[in-house]
């Protein structure tokens, strides 16, 4: 998505991720990009190889002719973890693509032609307002090396990414062309910089690379990034891609791919479940991303450079997403990751100079998104669980700085009502309720390590959500600072009634760290029951859904919104109530309706991998639905059987006997032979490794 | 100076030091400014101090209002090496700075107030177009320690600066204002950014910190600059100012002033010439600088962080000017620091995409302003005179690879034409000249190490002077591509005539590797000399000043222009005619009208020093008219006598026997008791130390 000065063109959700499957067209291949976000940044360095006249504008010159774009279709199109293949229609140029950790490979197979041009577009951007270069710069070092940097101010507010960029074959000629309004460049005016000048340096730079080519030539270009300079991103190329065998690579970066995704070895009742379940799976591994070079440099909060020491850095934690169950995921499948990310939470306490966690970590930058300190519940969720070797007594005193940020989003009216005002902070009820979890989080790693004060204050404080629940209607509803709740008030509404991406009747249902309580105060078992059946039935008006970016018709059931994240442990709610089959019900009929293996399968943004996280966890029969618990409900698994390979050198193995499309129902769960009671699961029953097995049937049997 | 976004106000070169004495108004203090340079740049991080009402713009506010700048008067004014000290009126502040190197100390003393601020000004900047920020950045660490960057596109394209201060109080209270167009700020905009908020970013951005007072208390704060990161900048404050002694440290840099300004101990005629001498020495120490961290570290050209390895790195390389005479003087006073300045200018080239020594080499930038590859001179001087342990070889290749970028300022057509075509390049002329002698002294650099080839292609080079010179009119004279002289032509217009900054009568004058040669090709002796008799006499047009930034009527002589460099070594040309003497009138003539212990003392800028080289070479009685040969040429000495701290731990003594204003004669010269012939001292003898003795006349004597 191309995006000029000062426009605002509300398109941020479609191109967020730079690729948008209903397009003819493409412009280029960017070296950065988030997968699934619900707003939008990165986008550095657009690399496209063209043929022919040369043109630098990627849609419609000034003179209206055609931009740099070529068309292309998607039946000339491959992508499978680490490649992509597409033919460039327009130059009858193909395209291929693979990576590896901090190094972009590409491949481009021309035909015979004195005009090639590989055009290196630094003023694209991913991002829904303004043009967010604050600086570039670009050295044609030599005859095939490019190094360069650009500074942004988008959802990171500064951010900074080096790059070093290398042809397999000599440049024949280059330049560059600047698109700022104001272009005083001091005494380089005195050089013809337009034309193989090395120097390049402005807001605004589209930069070309002129080659000479043979019938079926091709030409690589290794293009490797760094957070700590150009120096960085050359070791960086140097250490992971030192060749030019882009198939070497290719099936390198396959073979890790393949492992990772091996980690749970899934069979399913269908081809179409498969694909579900291991793009859910390709999801999951998608971010938070290795934020370092290869040396174990990298850009801090505070943007001076630090040296990683017993961890690998990682960024991009969009947190009030994937603490549900992205990082629980981890801590059995990938807990070595998990550590290293609670070690990159804990470097950004210390860089941070609100001495906080982070809340939404992203290049070296904090961008704000959403509400709560979920950090806190990522590690109280490892630490219970026994993950990691993180300083546990580090990670509690970061957590209590971090819930003690008066200035912070309503945190202050927070400690002083014992809720956040309505009429004081946007969002009170859901940023009540979120502190409320995250502060039981706090107390639980506080209980874990034996301090009984912090975990007494903090314990207190996880109760403050009673304080927001009118008994009156029986629904969560804004307070205000006087101690009235608000009078004008609509349960149904998502906007404005101090709820965030949600309302009374989903949000409101957000108390995990005490759900009995909760079901008590709602009226006790029966009556909670009936209004999730309500919630999973309701006809919602038009009204509630209109103009609301994040939630659309495909991702509701009801008032239930699967397509985003504050209602996700819902379902598994009717383990709580007398209905636990009902759990099962709507577990199995949000896989089906919401996950497909189509281009459009998600029935929202995966967010940062949250989606795809309750996909594989639902999958396999169980929920985290209380992260800083070491317990999972139970639902109904879709596979037959995973294998789940476990850190420890152990193996899980989860059987649903009978399973099929109408056996949607749990008999009975035996763990190593032994049934169990309820309707939880602990963690060290999956640690431990052996048999899961869920006795599948068609009708609800009591468990 | 302050200047708002895209104005251009032509006030370069009133306010390119920050300073203007005749203002009556003082809007803070910054940390980086520039002595003396024909354009302007930096003012970094302006600091002021103001009591009452919070006012954050410096001129005027919004509303027609005083800015927050104060009245003072040079009779509350104090200026010393090392120490400034002025009352602000407004105020009823005194306020007083030192410094370290890298470190900057303020000492405010304030009357009893509680609303006392101390406004960071990130927005000031000294340059002559647009605004020139790109970003800036800053964090309240702590309840006393500030960090934070500033990135620029002025004179220097793409440069970094980064600060750590602290104050010796906790701040009360603190916040900021940003000044841009357009301020989205992502997800910040939940937080009140203005109010004690500590973190800090945008294009413009003012911040303040308040304290509380009583009558006379003494805020002091510390602000430490570093080119790597502000983790640097807080080293070099924690290494150089441990302490909150302000006295201290004003001791501690007065002393290392004495230290280097006491090299040369002069006695003079009178009290003005003490201060002229002693003023230009302070003048000759302030550029270039120190340009990395107390741990070595600095940005270097690549904007990658480099360590300076068997050296100190420098920068601010105004080097068209300063080859001519403040090198060479530092070859005789402060060799271990040229030696390091040279090993900067090879870690220069090597940092360069260009492979070019600097021409201007400003805060790891190369601002390419004005003509030559003069390091080269600089270089080749310092081989000739054996100063410093640089490595020769690599040093002859540097500049071999500067002397051959094509691109670089009709640098090709040279090569090609064996001249700089008039109708291809501006500054014809003045570039041959250049180019010519620059490749003369990489010939010199080749003859003493033995390498025959690069010193026949560079000799042979070093006549491509020839090429330029009209036999016809007796001028150097713009040549067009097709080999024959420009037909509209003016030898006393300054502009457009193929001279930058001179005209054919001066500038043409620039021959100093073969200065017999071109006596010859300008008539002979006798011709030459009446040549510049007219030079020196001759009426000259008001048309030719006007408009002339850089010459006024006070820095001319007939049509010679003290007030600029590419005269400077005319006066000595005298030398090789047959009227010495009148070297030695002109000489004197200059010191007395062209130097005064004013504050409108100079004729003309500084230019980073070389204007008060020239002074300081000339009191003592010689000059380095061919820097790049061991040569000096005799003039007039205005020192009765001056004490040379050599180095090598040796002293010259130059004693100028019966000096006084009339005097101006030069009978006889002796080193070391031995007469010597001629009007040439070599490197030798003054480096051999002992004792130079002018006997002094006041009628031309015989030499």
């Amino acid at each position: 998505m191309f995006l000029e000065d000062g426009k605002y063109n509300g398109k941020t959700y479609e191109y967020c991720a730079g690729y948008q499957y209903r397009d003819s067209i493409i412009i280029g291949f960017a070296h950065t990009n988030l997968s699934g976000t619900g707003h939008s940044d990165l986008g550095d360095f657009l690399l496209m190889p063209t043929i022919g006249d040369l043109v630098l504008d990627p849609l419609e010159t000034k003179k209206g002719g055609k931009g740099f774009y070529s068309y292309f279709s998607h039946n000339k199109e491959e992508a499978s973890p680490g490649y992509y293949k597409v033919d460039l229609d327009s130059y009858n140029i193909k395209a291929e693509l693979t990576a590896s950790e901090r190094v972009g490979f590409h491949q481009y197979t021309f035909t015979k032609s004195d005009e090639v041009h590989i055009i290196l577009d630094m003023v694209y951007n991913v991002y829904y307002y303004d043009n967010k270069n604050v600086w570039t710069f670009v050295r044609v070092e030599n005859d095939s090396l490019v190094t360069g940097y650009r500074q942004t101010k988008g959802w990171a507010r500064t951010r900074k990414v080096f790059f070093a960029m290398v042809f397999s074959k000599p440049i024949k000629s280059y330049g560059h062309k600047k698109y700022d309004d104001i272009i005083y460049d001091g005494f380089y005016r005195r050089f013809n910089q337009s034309e193989n000048f090395p120097e390049m340096a402005g807001k605004n730079i589209r930069a070309f690379f002129n080659f000479e080519t043979d019938e079926d030539e091709k030409i690589n270009v290794k293009f490797a990034l760094s957070s700590v300079s150009t120096a960085g991103a050359l070791e960086n190329l140097k250490a992971e891609i030192p060749h030019w065998d882009f198939n070497r690579t290719h099936e390198e970066t396959k073979a890790m791919w393949n492992k990772e995704l091996s980690k749970i070895e899934a069979t399913t009742l269908s081809e179409g479940y498969k694909i579900n379940f291991y793009t859910a799976m390709y999801h999951t591994n998608l971010s938070p991303i290795l934020y370092e070079d290869v040396d174990g440099q990298y850009r801090g909060l505070d943007q001076n450079i630090h040296q990683s020491e017993g961890f690998a850095n990682y960024t991009v934690f969009s947190l009030w997403d994937t603490y549900r169950a992205l990082h629980p995921l981890f801590n059995i499948i990938h807990p070595e990751r998990n550590n290293n990310m609670i070690k990159s939470m804990l470097a950004h306490h210390d860089e941070s100079v609100h001495n906080m966690l982070p809340v939404w970590s992203h290049y070296a930058n904090e961008n704000w998104c959403m509400i709560g300190y979920h950090a806190t519940s990522v590690i109280a969720d490892a630490l219970v669980k026994n993950v990691g070797d993180f300083n546990q007594e580090r990670a509690l005193l970061a957590s209590v700085n971090t819930a003690n940020v008066r200035y912070f989003d309503g945190l202050g009216d927070y400690l002083d009502y014992k809720y956040v005002p309505d009429d004081k902070s946007h969002s009170s009820v859901s940023k009540t309720l979120e502190y409320a979890y995250d502060d039981w989080c706090i107390a639980q790693m506080a209980k874990q390590l034996g301090n009984v004060s912090v975990e007494k204050t903090f314990l207190n404080r996880s109760q403050y959500y009673n304080n927001v629940f009118d008994p009156i209607i029986g629904f969560m509803r804004p307070k205000l600072a006087g101690g009235t709740f608000r009078k004008d008030f609509d349960p149904m509404d998502t906007h404005g009634q101090g709820f965030i991406e949600g309302n009374a009747w989903n949000y409101g249902l957000y108390v995990p760290q005490d759900i009995d309580k909760m079901i008590t105060m709602m009226g006790g078992k029966e009556r909670f029951a009936q209004h999730l059946d309500s919630l999973f039935t309701i006809e919602i008006d038009e009204k509630y859904i209109a103009n609301h970016e994040d939630i659309t018709r495909d991702g509701i059931i009801g008032a239930y919104v699967h397509g985003n994240e504050p209602g996700h442990h819902i379902p598994y709610l009717y383990n709580w109530t007398n209905y636990p089959e009902k759990t099962q019900e709507r577990v199995r009929m949000i896989m089906n309706s919401m996950y497909a293996p189509t281009v459009d399968g998600l029935c929202g943004n995966d967010d940062a991998g949250q989606m795809s996280a309750w996909y594989v966890f639902s999958s396999l029969g169980f929920y985290p639905v209380t992260p800083g618990s070491p317990y999972y409900a139970l639902g109904s698994p879709l596979v037959k059987e995973a294998a789940i390979h476990l850190n420890n050198g152990k193996m899980l193995t989860i059987k649903a006997n009978n399973q099929s499309e109408e056996n949607i129902y749990v008999k009975s769960v035996s763990v190593n032979g032994i049934i169990i009671k309820g309707t939880l699961l602990s963690h060290q029953q999956i640690i431990n490794g052996g048999e899961i097995v869920f006795e599948m049937s068609n009708s609800p049997g009591k468990k």
